[in-house]
């Protein structure tokens, strides 16, 4: 059998794995392949790790039988139409995502990115500084979704006193069902923390954003398309909303002509939620978990359905 | 009775405490004086609010009967000799300060310092920055004084997973008791956060630095006396500290020809720690707390004694 990692891991952690995996299997590597072998190599793999553009799925001829993602989301191959196992990265990228979160709400309010700035002119004025800052101890905060990032979120906020209400449409973990019930809560909400997957397009839509309390501050740790981003960036603009932490964009990069790269009261924290030191040796474990699994007939550790996008 | 209130209020809070105090007592402002009328009118007051200088207690005429302390540390006052009762204000600044001790050292994990100057220049750089980031969770931390700041900093990490211990004299709720215990936990803590007080200058030494696991972070919001400052230094140009969040310093405003202004790995956040947007009406209200204790002879809250220094 074949295994083909589309997914960039440095060499250390390539010679790791090509002793790791069962020694009947052949592993090829994207990165130690010349580019026009790439495809053919993914095309005629057993066994796939990481995330290939969509239109490589269009080729009928696959033989894949399992395929481990190597993100947590995977709404964007809900089109693709596999006969493989199909794993994602499970609660992965809770952790970091939740810190980066909290970390930038925490940043915001202690005045953190203006200080960075002073400190960069060699400024001492923390004096002038001070009498703006403000405090996430006490506030109340929405968090949208109430996943493993959701959950992680409001694991870390309970120890800053926050009130923390999180919205699902099933999930029993949460405390608030309805759109219309959220729309109620909002304007008394000080934090909102947007986690949620794709296939929610703008549902943090400009009524949305109307309905929350002036002088709140917005997160997302979602989907970029969660949020109808013209409607935030007016919200902003006028004050409406103190502030935003925003992991993720419509569109990445980040147009040079998008105002958000310019606004003070902007912290973009560029995609980076997910990231951390040892990210890399985590994707190669979850492999090595799952694959034997497979191999075994065992359950897949976070097995999922591509058509249900998350 | 003659109240002189020596620190800066904005108009509102000045109009807010004439309503509010007593009728009897007189109530002056320094930022309402011309500059020669306010040592004099400190020498003639029988209360006072706010922290003057050492040397204006060194005139034996005062009247002073009661001194509200505006800040929580008050060291600097330990030779002041006055009969009268001094209350500092207690713990409220353990949140504030824990706040940015807290958000300092997440965001030094989750690269926010870095993502804040790539947005200056308007970089989209996550996926370089991405695989540096680090966590704060299950990171071991100790924390130098079980004070309420000490206390504040570890219900706040606690919702991160770290394992947590503190020290002191004799506080019941510290865990380690002594600086050769604290020796030997060193080597294996990846954070230390200083919230000592005055009295216990260079605790924080050459041989503590050198204790020090390699690549770990210190930060600081005890006072700047209580680190070897040419030490630290060192142990972050050396790469055997991976970076330090310093609210604190041995010199504010910091020389510009001091080397942490330009150390990247060194988040600065000038003494902003007990700031926050409620601060001066939170002082006022401390001073309306106090004062009717003590014109009713009641206890005061937060008394303390300035011998002791803190």
């Amino acid at each position: 059998m074949k295994l083909f990692i589309y997914t960039s891991f440095n060499e250390a952690n390539r010679n790791f794995l090509r002793q790791a995996v069962p020694s009947d299997l052949t592993i090829v590597f994207r990165n130690e392949l010349a580019k026009e072998d790439i495809l053919p190599a993914f095309q005629t793999a057993d066994i796939v790790m990481g995330n290939p553009p969509v239109a490589w799925f269009e080729e009928a001829s696959l033989n894949l039988v399992f395929w481990q993602l190597d993100s947590a989301g995977f709404e964007q191959y809900q089109s693709v139409k596999v006969k493989a196992t199909v794993a994602n990265m499970g609660d992965f990228f809770a952790r970091p995502c939740a810190e980066t979160m909290v970390g930038g709400i925490l940043a915001f309010y202690r005045g953190i990115p203006e200080l960075v700035k002073l400190q960069e002119q060699k400024k001492w004025q923390g004096n002038q500084v001070r009498p703006h800052l403000d405090l996430l101890g006490n506030k109340k905060v929405i968090i949208l979704g109430a996943g493993t990032i959701g959950q992680t979120c409001k694991q870390m906020l309970t120890g800053f006193g926050c009130q923390i209400k999180m919205t699902a449409r099933q999930n029993p973990a949460a405390d608030i069902f309805s759109f219309e019930d959220l729309l109620k809560e909002l304007p008394e909400t000080d934090v909102v923390i947007n986690t949620l997957p794709g296939g929610a397009d703008k549902y943090v839509s400009e009524t949305f954003i109307q309905a929350m309390k002036t002088g709140s501050l917005y997160a997302s740790v979602g989907r970029g398309s969660t949020t109808d981003e013209q409607a935030l960036i007016s919200a902003l603009q006028s004050g409406k909303l103190i502030g935003a932490v925003l992991d993720v964009t419509e569109e990445e990069p980040i147009p040079e002509s998008n105002p958000l790269w310019e606004m003070e009261n902007v912290l973009l924290t560029q995609h980076t939620g997910g990231g951390y030191l040892g990210e890399e040796e985590g994707k190669v474990k979850q492999l090595l978990n799952n694959l034997p699994r497979y191999l075994q007939g065992e359950e897949v550790l976070f097995q999922v359905n591509l058509a249900k996008g998350y």
